[in-house]
């Protein structure tokens, strides 16, 4: 048989699940055909007819490229100084009444332009991709209006031209009710949202749609309506669910057979159930409960006990998770939230693809998929969450070339 | 005025205290004459007959390079099994059983070599470098007996000449008492930690001596006797003080003019006043705190209210703080402990500089010191402890030169 190319001598934890931990084959080779794995195995299977460049992996652990599922990171400006203040003891709305919060972020985006947005979000996807992520979900959120928020899709659309990286563009209009419509968050939706999604369905620019359902942003009700117009425009679901209250947001996700609810830190019983019914994916964002210091924690044992697939990420962004490391995100979830490390590794690989809606595309190595392969230094998968900083990444491989 | 390099246009935190928040001086330059600072102004006050080789800054932030004052760098082996057993709920008793724990670094590290060692915690250092910092402290420990803890000393003073980074190098002799003393802690004191002291001193093959002084460890009665060595030795002192229990460490520590007292979590209002007395420095590891999900915090409003300094560590280590970035302390002790962002800063530089005894030396830009210099891709100082897991470092400048 002959392949494009032929990496042997790998350490794979292909993160198939149902057999050995972490899926291992060891040592193990993957061949790649038109981008995809066309076959994977134990090298002591690899056939004596299969041929094609060989490159050898030395031993290395690969797992798949790493997901990040949840970040908002177009944002402009800066929030430092916000940031300083608060843990200087300053009262929220002293900071709210100087300008501060989501307010700041989008008053910088709405005087950006789609290639300001895009460069100044490359800086931080470069980190990503030195951490070995080869898919990232990118929300809008900081525009709120018609002009930025398409921005907004353009800039997430043009970095995944640029970067190589995969970047599936979540269209998060629901994210708060902006200045201008203060009071009125119904019109909001009206004028906004729904003219937004129906425009991000017929033009491409978006592969999903996002709210924000909790008391300070969207009533179950508004998010009812955004859903409904997300399902005739033909673009996927996801929510922010339950994070600081128990709005039902999980069971309403479930109900409109979202990809994921994610946050869940207050998720009741009825709603895990739903979600598990509806093969909905928890994505957990222990970054943003660290960095609010929050005390409520996901109900990770009853999701892990209904078999709620569990996705890790970053929720990177310039307020209240200001995390570029995914890996940290990992580690964060086994630590914070008492998720094991094999689940913090196929949450953020597996499970992640999952809670995007690509897992027939990438999230194991498995033939048939994508081959993106993230490859390390390393001695042992759990070194991966388990060591804060360390930079482990000895290089990526994207559609099956190193990136 | 004839230097031999202007670093200029820079935007400086000279963390100096007393005057601007961070010691700012924008924009500003930094004159270097034989590897130490000559001056340093605002580029208005630049003399105009000041002639060198001239490097511009480009309105960079510039910092003093990051001190990470305890460390645990070197080590062999690998704890990622132990790790991940910790997580899935494994008994400790159950892992301890099995070898795991101190014991099976000991084991690793007294099977190896000092070439080994240092080549080992190189790529740590290297990590620690790619984050800016310039000096690092570098405790033994994981040898526990004559020929092994002074191989480890040997590691890290030869990392010293390797990496171009200033490293201190401490003996923790007294870090845990090994199985081969198992029960006889007052004779591994006698028969091991003071006769290495001694030679340590005699040789200069340490800078300090630190004990762990703590009820699965030392007693401060065995701490006592350790430091009266050390005073004969000739060597600084420092102390894991007050971690899991007061043991009145951190006042033991302070009695002798310790340099610091580290850990510091169940330290008492005579402990704190004892150490303002003595100016023994409070180094804080949120690392370790973090990890084993520690509740009670150290008394950082008491110390900060006594006039205690207070630095930020990394702990790095393979079992209690697998954490190789000194900015995600520095993050750590904000959201963990309370610390303001000056103070974390201040944390990772000038009160870790003397932490070492080294506040003459490094730790701030000022005339006569090390001119050590990060320069950071940032818009704010604050950035640097509020994006976890960012890559903000464009280089540093060690003795003067880029490194
Ligand atoms: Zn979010
Ligand atoms: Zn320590």
């Amino acid at each position: 048989m002959r392949y494009d190319r032929l990496f042997v001598n790998g350490r794979l934890a292909t993160m198939v699940a149902g057999g050995t931990p972490y899926g291992v084959i060891e040592p193990g080779y993957v061949a790649v055909l038109d981008g995809k794995v066309a076959a994977v195995g134990a090298m002591a299977d690899l056939p004596s007819d299969a041929t094609g460049e060989r490159i050898d992996l030395e031993g290395r652990w690969v797992t798949p490229a790493l997901i990040d599922c949840h970040t908002h990171l177009i944002f402009a400006g800066d929030r430092s100084e916000e940031y300083e203040q608060k843990l200087a003891g300053v009262p929220y709305q002293e900071i709210a009444k100087a300008g501060g919060g989501i307010p700041k972020t989008v008053e910088a985006v709405r005087a950006s332009s789609p290639a300001d947005l895009a460069a100044g979000a490359m800086k931080r996807l470069d980190v990503f991709a030195m951490e070995g992520v080869g898919t990232i979900e990118i929300k809008t959120g900081y525009g709120l209006n018609l002009e930025s928020e398409v921005n907004m899709m353009k800039a997430a659309r043009s970095l995944g031209l640029i970067s190589g990286m995969r970047v599936e563009v979540t269209l998060l209009a629901a994210h708060a009710v902006p200045p201008d419509y203060k009071g009125r968050a119904d019109a909001y939706v009206d004028e906004i949202c729904i003219p937004l999604i129906e425009k991000a369905g017929r033009r491409g620019l978006a592969d999903a749609v996002d709210a924000y359902c909790e008391g300070i942003a969207f009533t179950p009700e508004q998010t009812r309506r955004v859903f409904e117009a997300a399902k005739k425009a033909g673009l996927k679901i996801k929510l922010h669910a339950d994070q600081f209250s128990d709005t039902g947001g999980a069971a309403l996700a479930a109900e409109f057979g979202a990809l994921s609810a994610d946050h869940l830190e207050y998720t009741d019983a009825a709603g895990i159930a739903a979600m598990a019914r509806a093969g909905t994916v928890a994505v957990l964002l222990p970054g943003a409960f660290y960095v609010l210091g929050e005390t409520t924690k996901p109900p990770v044992a009853a999701l892990r006990e209904a078999g709620v697939p569990m996705a890790v990420a970053t929720d990177a962004n310039p307020g209240t998770s200001p995390l570029l490391s995914i890996l940290t995100a990992a580690n964060m979830a086994c630590h914070l939230f008492g998720l094991t490390v094999e689940e913090a590794i196929a949450g953020m690989t597996r499970e992640a693809a999952r809670a995007l809606g690509l897992h027939d595309e990438i999230g194991t190595i498995e033939p048939g998929k994508r081959c993106d392969l993230a490859v390390w230094d390393i001695e042992r998968p759990a070194e991966l969450v388990q060591w804060i900083g360390a930079r482990p990444l000895h290089g990526r491989i994207l559609a099956g070339e190193w990136a």
